[in-house]
This record gives C-alpha cells, structure tokens and sequence, in this order.
C-alpha cells in the first residue's frame, strides 16, 4: 500500500499516519522528497488492507491510498495515461522528435570537445554526451578529468546549443554535476546503487537511468521509481545492452525492450548502441532499428579519432560517420511517423 | 587444413590422400558429399602443413589445399567474394527485395491453412510456413499432422503461388518432407545435431538454420558449414532469440547478429520475431526494427484465430494484423534502399 | 491427459481409445513402446477431461488414466516413491555407492586406452569412458574412430572388469553402438533431438542423458520423459554446465542441479567436472562438492598425457591425478554416508 | 603500470610523479589512501614504460614500480605469496578453521535476534549476521530498523560472543556502521558502486565484497582492488551465484569460483547459499558443497520462524536446521583437511 501526502506535510502528519500504520500490523518506509511525501506499507493481509485503506484517507496531510497490484506507481503509464515527453530545458525528449545525443565516450580536451560538439550539432544532434567522471572497472584506469571535464562540456554546450549530459557516480557530488549538465546519467554500475538513486530523486535536473547489465525490465522500472517517489519524474530510460554468452558483442542490445517499455511505463526509452555492441560497425544498423523498433532518442559515442580516444575506441564512430547516418536515420523516423532533422540551419 | 577434392573423384584417390595425410600425422576427417567430396585433417604443427600443401596439390584428385584461419570456409562471406542470395525455385532470398514468410505454427487443418495462405499471399508474403512435424518438449503434446500436414502445405502454396517452408526433425525423413517443402527448416533445438545436418547438406532442397537458443555465431556458422561441406549450400540463417535471464519475452532476439553475419558470411540472414519475442504486442516492432538492420526476409507466425492456435496463439498476429504491418514494412524498406511489395495485383 | 495400456495391447485397440479420445475434442499422440503404448492427449476443457477419463478407463487395453499436473510422469519421483537405482549390467547406479566412471575423451589408440583403463580400474572406477563418435562445432575436426573406438572400448571394457559409457549420435547407429556400450550416452548438443531420443527409447540399453547447454531443469527432465515414453526407464542424468557469461570456465557447473533433481524424480544424477569446468585444475575440487552435494557418480576425464591428447585435453586429467583423487572422493563419500571403494583388490 | 608511494609520502612529491608521468605521455590516476597512496598510469607504449620505470624508481617518495600483466596487483595471490588470513579482531577467516557467519536475514526485534544468536552461537557460528540497511529491489519495501539494529547486532554480538557482520549501502555510513559492526559487508548491487567500494577502502574495519549478479571473476578482483589500494587490505569475497536463465533456483551458485579464486587471490572466499539459491532445501547439500570446494567460510541465513520472516523465508533455515547442519559440516571440514567445531563448549 502507499500513501500519498499533501504538498506541504508536516513531519508530525507523516508520524501520525506511520503510527496508525504499524499499530495495525504494517512495516512502514516514509519517503520524504522535494515536492511530496510518500509512505510504503507493506505486511498486512488483504482484509486488514481494505479497513486500512478506508480509515487512512481521512487522516490530515493524506491525498491517496493506493493498493497497487504493478510494483511500481509513479513510473507506470498509467500514471500519465500515457507516454510523455520530458522536457529537458525546452528540448522534449519522448515527443514526436527523435532525440540524437552524440559525444565522446571521455572529455580530454577541449580541442576535442568542440571540435566533435560543432560538427555534431550541425549534424542535427540536440545533446552532447561526454565523460568527465568515469566509472572504471580498474582502479588505475583514468578516471575522467572531473570538474575541468564538467566545465568544458558547460561551455561546449553553450557555444553550440547543445544540452549537455554526463555521468553521476558520486552521491556527494550530485550537485556539483547538477550545475553543469542538463541531464544526469546513471550508468548501467549503479542501476541499483539506492543511495545515488535516493540523492538524484532529490534533485530537480532530470535524470537518464541506463539498466543495469543483467536488470529485468521490472528491476528496472523500480530502479526509476526510486529517482521518482523522491520527487524527481523527469527520468529517461536507457538500452545499453544486457550480458550474455555471446562474444561477438561487447552485449546483447535488447531492442524488444523498447516497445515493451513503451506499453509499460509513460517514461521515453533512448539507446546506446555503442555501449550496447561494443563495435564500431554494428552502431549504424543498430541505430537504424532502434529508431525503427519505437525508440525516442539515441545515445552514440562519435570521436574526431576513434584509434586515438583513450577509452572506448572500438565503439565510437567518426564525425564523418555521424553526418552521413542522420539522414539515413531521419528516413527511418520519417517511415514510423516520426520526425528527426537531419541538417540544422542555424 | 582442408583437402577440396574434384568432383567425380574416385574413392580410392580420397584414400590415397587421407593415407598421406596420416603418414605426415594428420587425424582425418573425409566427408563424401553429392557434388564433391572435402577432406578436413587436423593435428600438425604449421611447418609440417606447408610441407603437406606442396605436396597434396599435386596428388590425383586434388583441386585444393586450404589453410584456414577462420573456422569455416564455403560459409565464410570471402567463399563468394560477398553476399550471395539464395534461388528457392525462382524466387531469391538475399537479393535486393526482402521476403516474407508467413503463416501458422502448426498445421491443424485444410480450413485453417488455406484460408491463411489465400490471405498472407494477397498481402505480399511470398513462403508460406506450417510445422507438419512439431518439435514438443513434451513428449505428451501434439506433434503435428505428419504427412498429411505436409500435404496440406503443398497444396496450399500450389494454388496460391507460395513457396513452402517446413520443419525436418528426422533424419529418416529429410526426403518425404523434400518432397513437398521448398525450405527444409532446421530447427533450433537440432542446429547441432550433426546428424540431421549432414544428411540435409546431401539433399538438394535450400535448408534454413536457426539459431540454437544458447549459440554464438561461430558455432552456428560451423553448423551451417556441416550442411554446406556436404555439398548443399543453399542456406539460409534464421536468427529467433537467445535464451537469458529476462523473463518478459520468451527470448531475447539479437538483431545485431543480422548485421554481424552481413560481414562475416554470404548466407541470407532471416529473423523469426514471434518465436523471438513470443508475444504478439511485439511482432510489429520488431518486424520494423528486422527489416531497418538489414535482414533479408521475415518469418512470422500468422492465425486466422490465434487465441484457439493448438500452439503458441500467444506469439502469432491475426491475418488483419499481418495487413497492415506489410505496408509498414514497405515503407522502412524503401527508406534502407530495398524492396518489399506490400500489395501484390494478381 | 496420459493414457497408459496394458503390456501386449493391439493397433487396433490403441485406435479405438485414439478414435475416441478425436471424437471428444482432442488432439492424440500415441507412443508405441517396446514395452507399452502410452497415448498422450491434450487439448480438451477439464470438465471434459473428467468424463473422458472415467469412460475410458473401461476401454480394452487401457491399463491407467492419468491427469497430470507435473508435465511427467515416468521420471517423477511420486512415480517409483523416491530414489531408484539403475542396474547396468549388475552394477547399480544411483545406489549406497558413488560409481567412477572415468578414461580418455577420445579413443585414440589401443595402447592410450588399454593403459588408462587398467589403471582407472584398479583405482576403482567401475565405468570406462570414451569418445568413438564425436560430436564436433567443426565439421573439420576428427569425428573419432568409429565402430574401431566401440570395438576397443569393449575389449578394453571386458579385460579390466569396467562397463563401458560412450556417445550415440546417430539415430541409426543406436543398435550398433548398443552392441558394444553398456550405457549409451546423449550429450548435451543432442537433449532435445527427440529423434534421437525416441530411438533410444526405444533400446534396451541403459542411457545417460547429459543436461543441454542451455537447458532448465524441467526440459531436461521431460527430454528423459521422452527416452521413458517409450519403455526405457533406465536412464540416469549428467550434470555438465550451463553456459553463463563467465569466461573462466568453459561452462557453469550447477551444482545445486544435483540436490534439486533428488527432490524432483527417482532419477540417478551424475557430475561431469570435466566438460563442467573446462579447466584441469578445478576437478579435483568440483569432484568433491559433487560427491558432498549428493552426487550419485562422476564421469572424469583421464588420459596418459592429457598435453598430447587429440581433444580437450586442458580438461583431462593424469592418471595419477586420478589415483591421488580416488581416496580423497572416499573419505567425503563416508562423510555424507556413503560409499566409494578407491582401492581395488583383484 | 602502478607506482607504490611510501608511507608518509607529502601531496608534493605525487604531484612530482604524476606531472612527470604525464610528460611522458601518461594518463594518471592517484589514489590516495589511508596507509598509501598508489598512482596508476596508462596509455604509454611498452617501450616508454620501461623507460619510464627507471627514471621513476629514483623519485622521492617512491617506495616500488610495478608493471603489471594481471590487472589487480594487492589482490592477486602473488602480492602475499600464497592464501592468507583476514584477522577480525582475533578471528581467522581464511585459516584453518572454516568459519561459519549466521543469522537473519534482516534484524527484525531484539527477541528474533537475540534467540537466534544464541544458538548459533552455541552451535558453533563465530560471526552472527543481520540486515539493519536493507538494499530493496522496491522503494517501498521495508528498508531495515537502521541505527537500531546495528545496536542490537552489536549487543547480541557481545553478549553471545559473535563478531557482527552487516551491510554498509550508504557512502555516509560507512563510519556509522564500522562503529557497530566487525565486518561490512558490501552487497551484490554495489559490488561496481566505486564510491562506496573507495569509501571502505579508507576505512579500517574488514569489508566482506559480494559477486555482482553478473560479475566476471576479473571484474570481481578489480573490486577488490579498489578496496585495497585505498589501504584496506582486510577483504573477504563472497560467492552469492550469478544470474542465468535456470527459474528452479534464484540464483545459479557458482561453486567453481571458491578454486579458481584460491588460485588467483590470497583473499579468502565465502559463500552464501541463502541467496545462491534462494531454497530452503537446498541449503544443506550445498553448504556442504561448499566445504568440500574449498571455502572459507559460509554465511547462512537462520530465522527462528523462517515462515514468517520479513524478507526472504524460503532462503532461510529454522534454527533446528542449522544445529543438525552443523555436525554434517564438520565431517566433511575433516575430509578436507579443515575443521570446523560444530559444538561449542563454553
């Protein structure tokens, strides 16, 4: 069962109902975020529920009793009734556009920065992707150049017109990075990392959950639920492949994701097919059927020397390969019905 | 190393070779195909098989001597200088236009066939599938018509003008269902069944490969060069989903090994969405998503009435559905530059 | 549905119960034993089922109607009241004693099998191993010495006291390996080819059915259903990995496999380590979990000179390896109250 | 390749190093720990790292250079020449003695802890475990009593004689709970959460790592490694299972890991079969497994009335359980060469 309070409760009202709560027999979990608070109860027959139920929403500071069969409330499509866009600065990410968000894997400079981000933009990208806090699976492996790469990606973002996105590893550095990007990405490591979830659920940047390497779909859509009962709603999700046995690829790209996603949750779906295939030559047909399968944006590593990038070369493509896909891919958009502009006029 | 012999080689000329070869300490493996014999030979160390190179290439018999690096050979995309489509009786599979294939999972009845074959014909499809002999894992459930079934099948693409793809199980049975099927499908539960596999590579009727639930590429190219080596190299690859841990589809389907084999192998590559996905809501999507990849054709179950389907209703569209996804299909064809006729006018 | 006939019943009596069961609505499948007819019958509401079972319990013939839940029934363990032992010749596998069965992947030579065989022997392996048909990814590699490896193995078998397990492939070899096997062995790429399954159905020989790469315990079970459908019951299962992401291995040995079969069929479970891991260092560990997690045998590779064998020679271990192991197995044997004879005296 | 500071090494003298390293052409990557600080560095070809070596060794400061083939350095058997102990305030895991870690699931009321911890202890369990932080796959589950059941660990843990293990999931409570627990444990979920995992590596307090649901043995040890090259070397791994497609267990326990990790790593190796399951019944054999494998220790979860626990009942065993358990251990610790006092008498 959950509890939805009023705007604006008092701590006092939330004991209040957590004491009636646990009198009858719950476990109880408060929620206490930005714009609400929500109460989980768990542990009481179905009987005792609908008594509780009954009672409950006359206690002060309370908005709905819910009794929820789908695990999750928040992130369900039918919470919206229907998919909906997020809108990140103005740019919409899950409306009639396809979203392309294109950058190096890593921020090493700046000379590499905006040489990918100008021609990038003009390509028609609306976001630019880079690393400046890198979550490595060695300790010695460089860990991105930090709060300089923040920095840099700010300013890119500026010059060209770009929105910016970038990875939060850091619970205590949610805030820092929230001052630099537009958009927050959880990377597939911390997909269940609660303690980061909890910190950007507090935050009001939104934020782009990649699923975690072996994440059931469920697993998944309560991973966002967490970001989301904290107040937080602006969340995209993000295919980034999931493991198997197969060696070819670095992983398996999930794309039946996307449409079961999309009767399942309100929230837009982007892919990675470069993290998703690990190959630099299996990004454009992937990208190809990604927009093809439904997906509302994508996510493509694109570096001005690919054998030269310090991580992740085998999956980047070329700026040159980038130009030449969009329109390719704005064909496609156009055959599903939607729309992605290939060549920007500005 | 491998020992192509010419054809019309005697046996005695293939002893004579496989005698040198085991003087030299070769372990060695002949396989007597309908049009040409190809002896495979194992075991020495790399300066002793150049010797043996100069050598066999001048016994009686000999075409050539081949030292791979890759695994296979006359499956290898460099066996033909590039893609290459398969001639099913006139019609081509991995040529410029994509080729559908539908119909029921099971044969039930002469009503319930032709009434699907009649339809998904006008629509566009040009094979029509049905499983004569069903593959059960129970041993207790219905394993389809036999005989009659395959009768059925081709009666029902004789008069609407539809190839006939079916499934072989039994090694004693290749010839029967040769006589009446186009395509021999191999199932995936048998892709390593090498037994079944060597004697379809003497038949000479086209054979489609599925993958095996838990197969990596080069093993299921391996497969496919058993059929092959034998002589039969009329074959055609079904990608149809992996097994992993996700619980929401039946498989998960690995679109990215369409345009992985596109640059390994010349074979036609050809997706199976609804053993794939094994849900219905899913088929479309991912039919979209098959066709923007890159595969050659589609395989899809389709049922006049799939919620009375004696199997698998939950992964086969209705007839109406199969409509008005083939000129869906069209236009994301038309928009990667191929061809797919979504109304036929006969 | 599952009807079972008496012993000695007619065509034509298997017919009519068939013709009846059509007649109510449902879809038939006759299985002709060498022992017995089974007929399996789906496809009808469970009002129906009840009429019909009652009506035909009074068919000539019909020895038992049997609405099932579990989806088998020969191989559940309700169906002989707990554990059974399987008799090989007067060797009982699945009894107080864990059987070793052990020799070389495949049969090279006289001199490599006579010589691990002697020595396996006296360390108190009761089962010979050994590869004369090998099941091969390549088409290329040495598919084993053939009726020459069954006739060895025999003599080998004979000589030193040991039954003899080895591969069947094909469906039309299964008489003749049976004349020289005493236990016929399915392998892992074969579990469900119910070709060959039915054929060893229909055998007298005691057959060991390995668990498919990729195979949940219940697919496994009703692949043996299909061996036990027909008449042969003496069937023991082998636990040899499944395939995981892990690269160290070859495959994930799954252990609890063991302990959970015990408590779903009457079955005889055996552990191969060798196939299981991959890696010659880990059976002598995974040789002792088998035996403490309630293995009833364990199939081991051995070979003379495991660097110099023809395959998977990485997997093999010593003889003396083998030797050293033996005593080790015995004493966690008599901690889990059980037995293993690791010196022989003869 | 790393480079290995010495003790009291001034920030100074590493920004020497790295500024010459990054002359040279590294990327670099300092660690600064409680005890040391280490300096990966990467992206230099073979030959200027030799160079690089040599000039570096005569550096202030620079206690070792190490080129590494492996990619974990203090985890890595080598570093301590062979296994070695953790010692927990006087308690040797990794010793001769196997170590059993027991308890609920999740602290629910000091009368549930309390009676378990008695009886564990006096069946011979040394270290008593319980969840007071919860890391739910739901936001809305119970999240654990927090503060209070780490003082009721810690109680239960003094008055019965049991060193306390718990999990630490917040980057801000890892002191909180390294005041009241003798172990944290890191959780499957976070085995990639860096921050946490850098977190711990400054703390004094041993750190029991669990295996990611889908972690490679290499991915594991560099987890490990981002502990201890923060200065904690205290680290105890815990095989927990992987993720596979098997639906019978919650996970596949992967039993193969505890020998491979024994010959990779000096760290000793525990393993959980309450969640490696996630059966009751299964406990038992695999416990068993476990011991004869090789493991360190077992970490069992033991409720008084496992039905009607909070979380996880059907991985839970009764008290009873455990004590009959115990004994069963104990001879197969003997088969191995261990021990393990299954009776405590105090």
């Amino acid at each position: 069962m959950i509890i939805v309070m009023k705007g604006g409760t008092t701590t006092a009202q939330v004991e209040e109902v957590s004491k009636r709560l646990e009198e009858i027999g719950y476990m109880v979990n408060p929620i206490f975020g930005v714009e609400r608070t929500v109460i989980g109860a768990v542990g009481c027959s179905e009987h005792e529920k609908i008594d509780a139920m009954e009672q409950l929403r006359g206690y002060e500071g309370v908005e709905d009793v819910i009794l929820i069969t789908k695990p999750y409330k928040f992130v369900a499509k039918e919470y919206k009734g229907g998919k909906a866009a997020v809108d990140v600065g103005g740019l919409l990410i899950g409306g009639d556009e396809i979203v392309m968000m294109a950058g190096p894997c890593t921020v090493e400079s700046e000379e590499q920065l905006f040489a990918t981000a100008e021609r990038v933009a003009k390509a028609g990208a609306k976001v630019l992707r880079g690393g400046a806090y890198k979550p490595c699976t060695s300790p010695y492996s460089f860990q991105g150049m930090g709060v300089e790469g923040l920095r840099l990606l700010k300013a890119a973002g500026k010059q060209f017109g770009l929105k910016v996105i970038t990875e939060v590893m850091h619970v205590r550095k949610v805030e820092e990075v929230a001052e630099y990007a537009d958009i927050l990405q959880i990377g597939t490591r911390n997909m269940q990392n609660y303690d980061l979830l909890r910190e950007v659920g507090q935050s009001r940047t939104p934020a782009m959950l990649k699923r975690g390497m072996t994440a059931k779909l469920e697993e998944w859509l309560l991973a966002a639920e967490y970001i989301a009962s904290g107040g937080n709603e602006k969340i995209i999700l993000c295919e980034r492949g999931i493991r198997t046995f197969e060696p070819y690829t670095r992983n398996t790209l999930d794309l039946s994701a996307v449409p079961a996603l999309n009767s399942l949750t309100h929230l837009p779906v982007v892919v990675d097919p470069s993290q998703g295939t690990g190959r630099r030559d299996l990004i454009a047909p992937m990208s190809k059927a990604s927009v093809a399968v439904g997906a509302d944006g994508l996510i493509i590593e694109v570096h001005p020397n690919p054998d030269h990038a310090i991580k992740d070369g085998a999956q980047s493509i070329t700026i040159e390969s980038f130009e030449t896909l969009m329109p390719e891919l704005e064909l496609i958009a156009n055959a599903v019905g939607r729309s992605l502009k290939s060549v920007v006029t500005a």
